[in-house]
């Protein structure tokens, strides 16, 4: 297969919700939706919905004791009406499925990248990301809900500087021989190649993902959809600064 | 103890929250928050909001077909920061809690009530009822909102007649030796007597759920909170008819 | 259905065992079945038989110390040919089924309710019923057994103090229109409405959980219930006086 | 250690409950203690209690159909008070222990090797072996004790001769240097070998488990145990034999 | 942090073990290690052993049943003393890990991306790799040997059709400022970035998960690693082809 | 069924293998065969191939410190592939199932019976028994393989006194009515009595499992079977010594 990455120049690509390839979807993005957690927004992305919500709890696990350092643990689930078709829970499978163990270790550690855990302190930061409907690129914009979640947990207790640095995330894919931004469900179930890049609001890259999920892809494939994810990431980094610079409730 | 418990008449309760004795919690009743689920309703009495969702599903187990009769099936769970401190997820556990097992046994029992499984014809309804945010009543809230949830879903599929019937559900206590409707959490926690009461829109019983958290209780209480409880369902009832009247997505 | 509920007067009612409306099953109590457990009964009320024991630890979990309280858990269990048709035992299924989790919460609820943890100090009582024959009201027989385990056991220590009030508990239903005490598993198959009641020696209630398997059902059944049960209950209690009185062995 | 085993002969023993060496505790067989299983039996060998139940299923496992044979499984369980000191119970840990696994294989092949699966034709035969007091000797009582349970379990079912044989099975173990028979808990704990030993009543060799718990042991150790265990399994047959033939219920 | 990456040119890099910045670990391949698996390597690559199975199941699961194609499982286990310091088995805490979790989708996908499924035909081809010894990219080690084992036993029925195309794997990183191929456990625990790359024989990429251990990295650092990464899976597929053209057992 | 065991004299057996009746298959011991494990090796007995570890771990259980004594686990599994036919895993299943429970119990017995734990100090000694290739004998080469394992890592810590005796295990069986010394999986799936013996290197028992397979066996029967055991353990206490004897690594 030979694909033609156009994420410049070019036709206007027709995808099928009448974005350009280089488009997000639409963002809604509602800090403080629920007022008990002490950090929460309900990202949504198109039809994409994350409600996510960070807790600090005042302790870390017993191992870790003494060190002055933090902790950091990351969730993730689907609930089961999310998907149109309803999806069986984990706790009546008795354990989360691979799929979700893989998004919450990429959670993890791309919230990890950005946190400085000695200005933590002896505290544990929980993170949990909900999805309420699912569409396509749970997992990234679970990560960069997350973010904002965690910020605002953090900054009502006086210790946003322990995350001196943002993180967001964003999927692209090659659909139809052609490199796209912001895939959802219906693209990315035709995609040849589909991307997950988390990166830093300054452009540094945290973690590539890059799976072929028919025909293997080339060097040149990968350069155009990590153009498009860098261009993306910029815009929800945008996003996030102003979902964290909203006066506390 | 000699609880005395004044439904009716008497001085003002001075509740908390403001509220009167025999007063429901704000209802904010969001038919269709999320528009891929079959039917769906976002539950918020107070601060405690329950996403409820249903699905049909062309199926039913397998040790049930041939008969012409539906399976219905009501699971439940928290989301870890619905509780304020967080609350571990079941699937970390490996299974669900005592009191979730409990509680979606109930939602069970309620829902199946109302429900006419010759006219669902061989599908199976799942309800899901999800705490979002936790402050007391949240079975009861889910039980409320999940009849909205399923009458809507099996609207879309021509299936109304399968929900004959409505039914909903309220708390009620002895509180400080005064019967009170639809307690919060704060309530809840000082309540001698604790009672769940699920009941049909036309004033007939479903499920009485009565436990003495601390002193055993008399047969007069008992009747005092029947009261309460009697009111507080027709007010629910009459919030879900219009829940239900909304013309669907 | 107008359910004519008649615990009192009128014809006497026809039960396929030939009881009265009003009239438990033959009691027959067996204190100290076994030697080693520190306090047991084998209580069979009927064709069911539930064999209690009680056993007080010298510790509690590492969590309660130091606060000079005790702790007590509950466990139920049919044996797998308890019920005729043999019932997978929960270590196979890897957990207790729904049915069994509520059942040990209940039973739990009850004891807690009549035992002063104060006076138990910081030790654990440990209650299980493990049921070796099943014919209905296995729930309520063994929460009246437990009780005189639970004496016995705290007995044998000097603690009897630390169960002040007794309980005991009884099923009540509706089958045919009619309300009937102490049902087995034929009556409790065809009830329209089944309840449990809990309630202590002196007549108060500690927990109701009625139920409507099929038709939903009025206040003056339940009210026709809570009369039967309480009559019931009263003959219980004196059936554990009798028990609890034996000298220890 | 030189071992001096002196089954017949000698001085004799004096054992802590004034038993020969080769001496049996005294036998209890209670068959028909329940009256809803198909075989039921208490076997009771001094305090050592175990009953043992028997269920007749009219099917087998799936890939076991159209052969014209049938299946058989043991399980075998402590009830928690049973030890004196509480017993956790395997549902509560998720899997049933080591030694529970062990003890169900060794009751399983037992009784296989006495069955004629051709005769019992497609069908299960359930046994069940529920220790309810445990004093040495579980595993064997339950051999024992489900020979019985499942000979007239079969034997109402008009299929006795799918068992055309029988087996008993009896412990044995070398104690402060001498050979005895049927060790009760203390005696257990104190032996240098401790021997099970299943056996027909005709005489010959099931199965036969010898573990040093101390010391090794030698052939002459074995022989001298091999005798003890012939002569006690003898007497245990003479008392299956009288419990099968009582008539059936 | 400003990396400085040099694959090719400048001053040879000192490893510790002596190797060059772009060496690979010295390959030992052994197949047909074991004579009963129908396709086996056991793949070392420096001091990291890797024993791979390869097994051809003639059926598929049930709900794949009529599609006229095949499946295919990955499974990767390390040792308990593969790691030096002891690790717990996955059955003692009864499931895998995440991170074995994520290894084995890592597998399946890359050999699924070459295999054809279609021409396997409905059959099942179970790859198994278990790590006897790990010293750093045994996951990748794990992926290499793999298509080795699936290949021979494909080849045994004939099948070898089914694998039109290669995989292989390597790990890359950045340590020291150096971008370094083929890590191991020393070099990979001081990485600042760990990059794992499957590529084809023909030089397209099937897999590139690239991850920040500490700080961000660039892109001209992926680049890099990119480049090291393609030469040494160009020699990896030889070793491969060599070993596939062995004569089979 | 009359069985007539020849061990000695008599006509040669003839063995598909061309093996006489009282002969080992051939021995391939690998110590060292990995290079991280404190102790290792790979003791192959025909085609059965067991790869034995052993961990010394400076610490033991916490409930055992304190007392000046060691501690010491053995866990055995089985390769997927080593079969012929793939077994599934352990992890998959939850847990381990009752064939390799049984296993890892007598392992850890044989083992426990020849370790002086008061030499050992506070420390674990972890041993695991991972079969490659499996062709019958499994958990007797798991033993004699244990034991090297397990005395060259004591020997590397100077703790070698903590092994003061040896011991090793082999099985035999009737097949086709003749005693035949170490089956393999052709021999073992006809016989119809398997004996296991673990034996010391002077000759005396530490455990004797036999069990008949098809028709209980004599007193004759297990003679000659214990007989044959003997010789055969013998010749593996000598090549066990060969091993340890082996300069360390």
């Amino acid at each position: 297969m030979t694909a033609t990455p156009t994420p410049t120049g070019g036709e206007p690509v027709a995808r099928h919700d009448g974005r350009r390839a280089d488009e997000l979807r639409a963002l809604d993005v509602l800090p403080d939706f629920l007022e008990q957690p002490h950090g929460c927004v309900l990202w949504s992305q198109g039809k994409t919905r994350v409600l996510c919500t960070a807790t600090v709890e005042q302790d870390i696990p017993r191992w870790l004791r003494g060190k002055g350092r933090g902790w950091m643990t990351a969730e993730y689930s689907l609930l089961p009406a999310s998907t149109g078709e309803r999806t069986q829970r984990g706790v009546s499978r008795g354990r989360p499925d691979g799929r979700t163990v893989e998004i919450q270790r990429l959670i993890g550690r791309a919230l990890r990248a950005v946190c400085d855990f000695e200005a933590l302190g002896e505290r544990t930061l929980w993170l949990d990301c909900d999805v309420l409907q699912a569409d396509g690129g749970t997992r990234c914009a679970a990560i960069t809900g997350a973010y904002v979640a965690a910020y605002r947990a953090l900054d009502r207790f006086g210790l946003s500087k322990a995350l001196p640095g943002s993180v967001a995330a964003v999927s692209v894919g090659i659909v139809g021989g052609e490199a796209l931004l912001d895939l959802d469900y219906v693209e990315d179930s035709q995609a040849d190649t589909d991307m997950n890049v988390v990166m830093t609001a300054d452009g540094r890259l945290v973690e590539v993902q890059a799976t072929a999920e028919r025909d293997p892809f080339s060097r040149d494939e990968l350069d155009a959809l990590l153009d498009l994810a860098a261009a993306g990431v910029g815009e929800l980094a945008d996003a996030q600064r102003a979902a964290c610079a909203l006066p506390l409730p």
